[in-house]
């Protein structure tokens, strides 16, 4: 099978490799390793702006591994104590594997599963499960990590659900870990596809006002179709104030913070009213930490993390489904699996916001 | 009059000054300033554990001022346009003054009002408020910043009145921010006052087990009574190990942060389970800021700040009224002004947690 392969910095490789296999081997204390997981081929995936910190050099990668976190595709195989999915089906995966068995999973923290797992590496019990920019892939935890969408598929419908692997799911962590409810007044720091994906969640959660914090025309006409009703182009203190001016000079109640450097959470902070929220959903990057004696002083709560997309995917797919959101639209290239290394230059030289993949 | 001033590390003085008046000059852009302020002689006022902090000598008292930031008192007489408020009603104050006209007032976060003040400093019109731990003191938003409390006043009842003036709202505030719901799980970082009232807080609503971080038996007796379920006395790394065994091994709902250290702030982040809330009220001491990249892998939140004690107060004195809560139990000394240096003196020296002062 084919699957893509980080070498390292811009070293992006399409690759012949082994073919994976159900895992046959036992776990701890003679409980069965296999039995749980399931071989999915990929009909579709994407490069992740996290994807480009390792292309860019910024992580470091110590020897070549798979690549490639968000996938939907149809199940090939199943382990023989797998109840929830069969063959044929049609489902999407979160960009971790988890149980939904264990307390954080049910307590809607699935990324902290007891027993999760991020794609590329090895599962606990030693067993590769592949990663997503590749034709197929191995899911430890099938019936918990997949969900089922309800057949027919239509192909154009495939970009909206794979959104759900990861940028809707997160955009939607943002808004609800800001508190965003009916009638809320947000700001969305950040204009890629997690913050495009952020507007969409604002604006079905009930936002009455939402602005995009953005100084690209094409992204600026896609918030404003996805319900952004302003836009901000300044960064900075000016950017800041231009926001706070346009609610009764205090800033909104909600800021959602989708970048991840030290600049936008502080952009995110200042910007929130007396009492308001930030949620944020960029990975962190930089050493910054929290002021705590702004917040402290203004009472602003800061919420967020790894997004729990797993957990969101069952609230979103209808909405999906029925065409009320359409994520997917974040997609602005399409490219053959056999094109990879093209779809992670034309994202580092920011041709694209975010490239789908098909094997 | 007889007002609290304080001169510099460990220097506390009961002193005659000038009686305070009512406002008489007039204000920017002619508007009067004086008519919307009030004289209130003091019945009750108390020793904070943040005036602990110049009398220390950790933060500067660069010339004398007098000191005191809660207080219950008589009104005494009005400026020409309070409605609100009149002669002869025994008031409430917050530990600050604020409209509560404004938009952040009516967002219910009235410390950031825009015309806010501390206690012991002028006005923003120039005129002196004095300070709580004397005979009266003068408040410049009458309307806004007292809350009256129904006659007739049992003397038994001053210090559960006190009490709302600052701690009791300010450990609602840390539960609150927390998200402290019908069933959530609590630990409480703090056995002070705050920290007491903060257990008070989270029975109140509806916690279902509540944890107190406490090594002195008085204290953790009255945590028992008002409504903590456990105690752990260990600290650091133990005391995070001891909380989360408490709670499946992952930790608790909710954190409530009442100390403001960067120790105890670090122990309610690692205390809390994933996708949990810490919610802190504790002035921020030192200069630790909060550590993003293990707040972001664990989603725990992190809200709270200057705790809006004012808005707090319609909604926590029916229950101190009809007895339901007893906030003032945290006050373990009572003493005349006269004796204020040795309530300065025992609250230092760790003989009180609380000292009441009655003029």
């Amino acid at each position: 099978m084919l699957a893509t392969i980080i070498y390292g910095p811009r070293d992006i490789r399409l690759e012949e490799v082994d073919d994976l296999v159900l895992a046959s081997g036992t776990g701890e204390g003679g409980e069965p390793a296999s039995g749980r997981d399931a071989i999915v081929r990929i009909v579709a995936s994407c490069v992740c702006g996290s994807d480009l910190w390792p292309y860019r050099g910024v992580t470091e990668t110590d020897e070549p591994r798979p690549i490639g976190h968000e996938f939907v595709g149809v199940v090939e195989q199943i382990g023989a104590t797998v109840s929830r999915i069969a063959v044929g089906d049609f489902v999407i995966a979160p960009f971790y594997d988890c149980d939904m068995t264990c307390v954080n999973c049910l307590n809607g923290v699935s990324p902290s599963c007891v027993d999760s797992n991020w794609w590329g590496r090895s599962d606990r019990e030693g067993f590769a499960t592949g990663a997503a920019q590749a034709e197929r892939i191995r899911v430890p935890h099938a019936d918990g990590t997949l969900v089922v969408v309800p057949a027919p598929i239509n192909d154009a419908l495939v970009p909206h659900l794979l959104a759900l692997s990861d940028v809707m799911g997160t955009g939607h962590h943002a808004a609800v870990s800001a508190g965003v409810s009916p009638g809320s007044t947000v700001a969305v720091v950040g204009d890629g596809a997690v913050g495009l994906c952020a507007v969409i969640a604002a604006k079905r959660l009930g936002a009455a006002r939402i602005v995009i914090m953005s100084r690209h025309p094409d992204r600026q006409a896609l918030a404003t179709r996805f319900g952004a009703t302003d836009i901000v182009e300044q960064r900075g203190d000016e950017g800041v104030a231009a926001v706070k001016a346009l609610f009764e000079g205090i800033g909104p109640d909600a800021v959602l913070e989708c970048v991840g450097t030290a600049e936008s959470m502080q952009q995110a902070i200042q910007s929130a009213r007396p009492g308001g929220r930030v949620g944020y959903v960029g990975v962190p990057n930089g050493g910054a930490e929290l002021p705590i004696r702004t917040l402290f002083g203004s009472n602003v709560g800061v919420n967020g993390g790894v997004a729990p997309v797993r957990n969101y995917i069952d609230e979103l797919l209808p909405d999906v489904l029925d065409g009320t959101i359409v994520p997917g639209l974040v997609f602005d290239l399409e490219l053959p699996l056999a094109d990879v290394a093209e779809a992670y230059k034309a994202m580092d030289e920011r041709r694209a916001t975010k490239v789908l993949l098909r094997p």
